[in-house]
């Protein structure tokens, strides 16, 4: 650990689903507090025992007081399920996904009653994240319990983090154009590619950019940003019904020159 | 005039077309040139007199030492034609558009053989210069004689832009990706508004700065963009190919869940 010198607390933490996200977790926790992981995949990268964690069973680790979840959304349910069972009263259940109306709905029908619930979204990635995160965003949605409180206490305070605290319904409603049209942007130009570097504009440098702040995310980001927010449908269509209008308008504007 | 300490060049430097991107280039000339400006608009902004030029007769600035044409494309053929029969031998022609193929090849088909002729295309606009042109990027031609040398080293060394050589088809095929796909997403989500603005994504961020540096550009540059560069409709329905196909996979994968 970089710094021994600092207290941890007493609160163990314990985070399920240890790829690039939860390892981010870890990488920004582990000063503060004792960590276990857990990952179902036996492919864990050689970084993973600088991180300051200890990787754990499930059991384990779903009997921390903070339990984060950071799988992936296909198997989100499953986790809550199998969670459900061991962790203790008292807990703080946590998740860290891209979407937040499917994932609480879940949470709240499976977790028994004797735990708190938060529900967030960092509104960052590994790429994002990659010079600190101090400034960055991230939303919080209370589900259960009055905890929420000392969570966004925690991000604002400890990790200089920007809370934005909202419901599951609004979060989804603006993400659905916040990361469903950034991903689908990216998807496009990026199957454009070699796109052109040196004669560029200061606004397509700054689109460029953006790209590749995105371009890494897992597969399944992608999935979950387009596919299990209720309403990316809706925005995605009304994008490509908009760019086909004026696509035909130019089409049209041509023919009558 | 900001300096007058500064010694103005002897040449005289005449600009046709006053609208903001001819002001914009007054502005960064005016300390060392002498400067006539012409704009068949009768409705010329209050500021004019402060940018350090004379409003003249079309007449008058084409018989300047350097002639930069900054009128839309629109127009450009008839200015082209217009300034032929006036404009003196040993004249520097210079057009600063968003397309190079049509208007280098209308300034080499009418233009006198005595003038020389740089075709130019400054890679800003009023709203990415408000903070200053050093560092920002300008296209450069060579069409006909030497004096795009002199050109080049001007801006480089008084102007501090950086200068790209190339020349009008390479432009256009580059222009049609950098400020056409930039447009066309810009145009888009332009219509989409209100964008989310508190629950945002760095990359997001990064999306709207680049729309806000584009949406006050004149219609005719869009125009400009889309319809008279001759690779814009190609990289355009590549692009919308590309997003329609998309769509469709994300509406297939969901049927399918």
């Amino acid at each position: 650990m970089k710094n021994s010198t600092v207290e941890k607390a007493t609160a163990s933490v314990g985070i399920i689903g240890f790829g690039a996200f939860g390892q981010l977790i870890a990488k920004h926790l582990n000063q503060k507090f004792e960590l276990l992981a857990y990952d179902p995949s036996p492919h864990l990268g050689e970084d993973v025992s600088k991180l300051g964690v200890s990787l754990a069973s499930l059991d384990q680790v779903a009997k921390c007081d903070v339990i984060i979840i950071a799988s992936p959304v296909s198997s989100f349910e499953s986790v809550v399920k199998s969670i459900a069972a061991i962790c203790r009263p008292g807990a703080i259940i946590v998740d860290v996904g891209s979407v937040k109306v499917q994932p609480s709905e879940i949470m709240d029908r499976f977790l028994p009653e004797y735990v708190s619930i938060v529900a967030t979204h960092p509104l960052f990635g590994p790429q994002s994240a990659c010079n600190g995160i101090r400034g960055l965003k991230i939303a919080i949605c209370p589900i259960r319990g009055h905890h929420h409180i000392h969570v966004a206490a925690f991000l604002r305070k400890y990790l200089g983090l920007h809370v934005i605290m909202t419901t599951p319904d609004q979060h989804d409603r603006d993400a659905a154009t916040v990361q469903g049209i950034t991903h689908l942007i990216a998807k496009v130009l990026l199957r454009m590619e070699p796109l052109p570097s040196r004669m560029t504009t200061k606004s397509f440098d700054l689109i460029s950019e953006a790209i590749s702040m995105v371009q890494h995310d897992a597969p399944e980001v992608f999935e979950a940003i387009e596919n299990a927010n209720p309403y990316a449908k809706e925005v995605r269509q009304r994008f490509f019904g908009l760019a086909f209008e004026l696509s035909s308008n130019l089409e049209d504007s041509e023919e009558h020159d």
